[in-house]
């Protein structure tokens, strides 16, 4: 029951490391992608979190191959590749369909509001037709907080009904347990993904798929384990504990407090880098960052020889 | 005072005609641009009117190039730049500029909600730096229904100090008449466009430039004629009058009402066609409308011939 097993569980919306006249970092890239699936932890590349909006599509395709030339297992990686243009979805998707992508997260157009639920289904409809592959499994991704455009659940029943083969799943990143627990239970053998590590146990015991949390980013060790040992007796223990991680980085505006978390913890300063509109943490809101994550005993276990490995290696 | 005085009064942002397979339809796009210019009506081309962020970089581009090879004036031309990806807006604005149109029309990064001015100006500023021409002139679009991202008053004032040649107007579609007319009071020599037809006399009385609206791609004739004549006694009558025509229109879904609107007078179904997630009316609809501007009169004086003299020609 269910596809793509391989998907299954905690995967991280990747941050992306930005260089040298805001270019995206491909080596520092593929060494969190090593530590993510080192703990077990699957590749949403290209998600909200990874600013992958404000890359173009030429620059993701490049960061794609990138990761595969750098032994990227492309079984755990679902790429984001919505975007409002449909030329701009297709060719995106398509490049990660034959790069072998186990899965795509896919946005629907999000310039225009108010649009109808037939408007979007045309929308999804172009591009399964245009993709043309039978290789191609959406994740949908519903985000109004963000996107504000919704996916309902009446457009995922017309979508499964057409494409019951391309259509799989969806990330819920509404913030509304209702609407996760709805789609779970509507429709049987859909992978439903939480859009944040909070809801990922209430998640599981429902029957979802896992979780797809920018908190993965960096505290993929716990959250990885917990979707592994979600049936064990300690599971709301764990849950509680990752939960209070979170709600101490939902202080902080969370994009900038992961590429600050990540580039404390390597000492690499590179890594506070982002792309307009966004903009990096004041200096005092690290510190208190940091001491805040000291208080809880957060660390990245391995983060550190993951990337020292990769930079003798390269 | 002011900039550029050729661009001042009315534009429409023009409406995007779809071919095969929904591909732009250029040669359609250049006789609407022809008929527009014919009504001393300006081309705003893709703006959000023109399902502008429904087509890729590549597109766009291609009939940029397809308007100035037909012959059509890239000094009454103020295309819509902005995307999500400064890579993007980059490509497309310092195409602009080098075909030599006589201003852009720029979106502030619409993906991320709730950014600071401080993001937003990084972001213009990184564009007016990477396109790094002199010629560059921006027109903020201010569009917080759609975009959901805002310019603000602050946001204008700190742009103008950093770049008094690049920044020189903004299209005001927020509705809100209180903010259109700060913009015009605050920043004197700086160009203010309504961002509908019903705003034009009160926009030119207070100093304002004119108004770039939807309805100028049908109602051209009338609203030219305002701007035009905006100080004549019967100004006010004339505006009532094109305010009636926008309120009727506005009763339905506005960009597949233009474009029933235009295929009905140049009896040319391939005018109806959108990209999703934009669907068009339904016949019921497409009639009643017809029956309502009917009533009140309407034409689109010289449409036809504009493109049959053009079918003629190719």
């Amino acid at each position: 029951m269910g596809h793509d097993s391989k998907l299954r569980g905690v995967l991280a919306p990747v941050v992306t490391p930005f260089g040298k006249n805001l270019a995206p970092d491909a080596g520092r890239l593929v060494d969190h992608c090593r530590w993510l699936l080192s703990q077990d932890c699957g590749l949403a590349v290209f998600g909200t979190n990874s600013e992958a909006n404000s890359m173009s599509v030429d620059e993701k395709i490049d960061l794609l191959d990138a990761l595969v030339e750098g032994g990227i297992d492309t079984g755990r990686m679902m790429p984001g590749t919505g975007a409002c243009a449909i030329p701009d979805t297709v060719r995106l998707t398509s490049h990660a369909v034959r790069r072998g992508c186990a899965g795509v997260m896919m946005l629907p157009p999000f310039y225009y509001k108010g649009v109808s639920d037939e408007g979007l289904f045309r929308a999804f409809s172009e591009v399964i037709e245009r993709v043309g592959d039978s290789k191609l499994k959406i994740y949908l991704y519903h985000i109004p907080p963000v996107a504000q455009v919704a996916i309902t659940l009446p457009l995922i029943e017309r979508l499964l009904a057409a494409y019951p083969d391309a259509i799989v799943g969806v990330k819920d990143s509404s913030g509304d347990w209702s609407n996760t627990e709805a789609m779970i239970r509507t429709f049987p053998g859909f992978l439903v993904f939480a859009g944040s590590e909070t809801g990922l146990l209430q998640t599981l015991q429902a029957g979802g798929a896992g979780c797809i949390s920018a908190g993965a980013n960096v505290n993929a060790p716990a959250i990885a384990a917990l979707a592994a040992n979600w049936q064990s007796p300690d599971a709301s223990a764990a849950q509680e504990k990752i939960t209070g991680l979170r709600t101490t980085m939902g202080r902080y505006p969370m994009i900038p407090a992961l590429k600050a978390t990540i580039g404390r913890h390597l000492e690499d300063p590179a890594w506070l880098a982002l792309r307009p509109p966004l903009v990096e943490l004041s200096r005092t809101q690290r510190d208190e960052l940091a001491a805040d994550l000291d208080k809880l005993g957060f660390n990245m276990p391995g983060l550190r020889q993951q990337a020292s490995a990769h930079a003798v290696a390269t």
